[in-house]
Formats: structure tokens, C-alpha cells, sequence
């Protein structure tokens, strides 16, 4: 028997994952985000296939993280986790940074960033999982602490969107 | 530049993750478990080529995650976090039962359980990413807080061990 309430106690951080170009960019809010390899050090992250960001990523070959600050406020994520960047252009008005590789850093908000060059693309259903090497890393925001999934859900009440892979359809939780 | 500091930045939840049989198990502690499709539920777990988890893991075709609660014993983590399987027998003692693909799940410390049945294996280099489809999760500890990476590090001031996709060569940390 599968009780759905066991997924959310699992650990997650909160993120925005960007991709695109300083011209035509896009992030979008994620909880899956997590390191595979120390030598060379490798990040996965999970990606609905329907997001626009995906086709960025696969078309640049790159990626950046920003871990979200405890104190990220709820516009930020409300635009990057909760909109398409197909209706709006997210950036606009964002504080973000080229990085390295092209990609578009998004700095709002963000305590540090963690910037990837695409090494393999892995199907896993309706998600992908991007597997970059990363070419960047800095910290934005010295002493700064992390939002957490757990944080952003319980204390600020907020909820997976959709597209998430923690997305829970709520008629499978007990009542 | 990589500040590897950054990476201790990412936020991660602490687990055990086992396969094996009830004759012969191992598990080993894991920062990096995540759900990575919701329909059908996934989850992703990333282990050492080295460990001798992983190789029970492609001979079974399962594994199960024990979600740690935050008063996890350090003998716990201890056992199954610096020790090897190929040593010791890691279950001997311990608070266990047989999953229904006949996987051992450590209920040791455990607030709540996933057991998988392995769908894909993902080749990282050091690392393999395995993918599994849910048949099991419950909740073993009703309001139990669950032990997060950060937590482990900076209170219990625990540290990753060599095999971890997060273990960093302190040569790389700023004096």
C-alpha cells in the first residue's frame, strides 16, 4: 500500500533552474536538485518535459542553479514556479547575471549558485533528468541559510505545482 | 571557479537505503534519494559503484529508503555510514522487516519507509543513479521530524564519507 504523505518526508531544498540566453531565458522552481559524483563533481536535476525551460537546457547544453534564502519572497517563486515563461518572460525585471556559459543566472533571492554544463540526459517518464558538470560555483549571500521544500510547505504554505515530480494529486491523501 | 563551500549549501534529507534478502542484506547511508516522477511515483537513488548496495541492488532488482528521524542514533549512522557490508554483516542486530519484493527495510531509527522496484540504471561515472517504481510507503513514526543533511553536518558534525556523491577532499575548502 502506498501512502502518499510518506513523500513529504523526504528532504528537499528549494531552487530555481534557468536556462536559455541573455536574449530568450527561463528558470523555473524546483526541489530536486541534488549533487551525483564528487570527482568530477556532477548535479542532477529533474525536469518536466512539458517545461520550457527542458527544451532551453537541451538546446544550450548548459544550466544554472540558484538555491533559494530562507527569506526569498513569495513573488520570486509565485513567477518562476507558478507561471509558464510560454505566456510571460520571467526574467524581466529579475536580478540575474550571465553566466559562463551563456545561461542566465538568476541572483534574486538566491544565496549562492551552482552553474552546469550538460553531460547526459536521462527519460524517466513524464520527467528528464539533466546530469550537468559544473563549471561555476559561488556564494552569493555569506551567512545566508536555505529555504528548504519542508519550510516553503509548511510554514509558508505553499504547494507543489503540477509539473513537479512531488506533485500530489490531493484525492490521494487520507482526509 | 568552484567555491566547493556552495555545494554544502544544497539541502538533503539523511536515509538508509538497502537491498539484498533476508539471508543476505546491506543498506548504506544516503543524502541523495529523490522523487523524480509522481505518476506513476519514482523515486532516484544514487550510489557508489563501490558499494556493495549497489551490487545487491541490480541482483534483486529493489531496494528499499528508511527515511531517518532526527534522533537518529549516531551507532546508527555509524554502521551503516562508515562501515562496509563486505566487512560486517550491517543488519545484524538492527530493527528490520522484509519488504514485499524481499528487500530488507532497516525500521531502525525510521519514521517512514518507500520500497522500489528497480525500472532503470543510470551510469554517472563513479556514481549509478537507480530509478525505481514505489510498490511500498508508509509512515512508521507518526509525527516524527525527519533528519536532514544539515542537521547531521553541522549539529551532530557529521561529514560525508569518501564514497558519497558529496564527499569533498577538504585540500578543496578554504583554510
Amino acid at each position: 500500500m502506498i501512502n502518499y504523505e510518506t513523500f513529504f518526508k523526504v528532504t528537499y531544498g528549494l531552487f530555481i533552474v534557468s536556462s536559455g540566453n541573455m536574449v530568450k531565458g527561463n528558470g523555473f522552481i524546483s526541489n530536486s536538485v541534488f549533487q551525483v559524483t564528487s570527482e568530477p563533481p556532477q548535479f542532477a536535476v529533474c525536469c518536466s518535459k512539458d517545461n520550457l525551460t527542458a527544451s532551453f537546457i537541451k538546446n544550450t547544453g548548459a544550466f544554472s542553479i540558484s538555491i533559494l534564502n530562507k527569506e526569498t519572497k513569495p513573488e520570486t517563486i509565485g513567477r518562476f514556479g507558478y507561471k509558464s515563461g510560454k505566456d510571460i518572460n520571467k526574467l524581466e525585471g529579475i536580478y540575474f547575471k550571465e553566466g559562463e556559459t551563456g545561461v542566465p543566472v538568476v541572483l534574486e533571492d538566491t544565496m549562492a549558485m551552482i552553474e552546469c554544463r550538460l553531460d547526459q540526459t536521462f527519460d524517466v517518464g513524464t520527467h528528464l533528468i539533466f546530469i550537468g558538470k559544473v563549471v561555476d560555483a559561488e556564494i552569493i549571500q555569506e551567512g545566508a541559510e536555505p529555504m528548504t521544500y519542508n519550510y516553503f510547505r509548511e510554514v509558508r504554505k505553499g504547494f507543489a505545482p503540477k509539473n513537479a515530480p512531488t506533485y500530489i494529486d490531493k484525492s490521494k491523501l487520507k482526509k
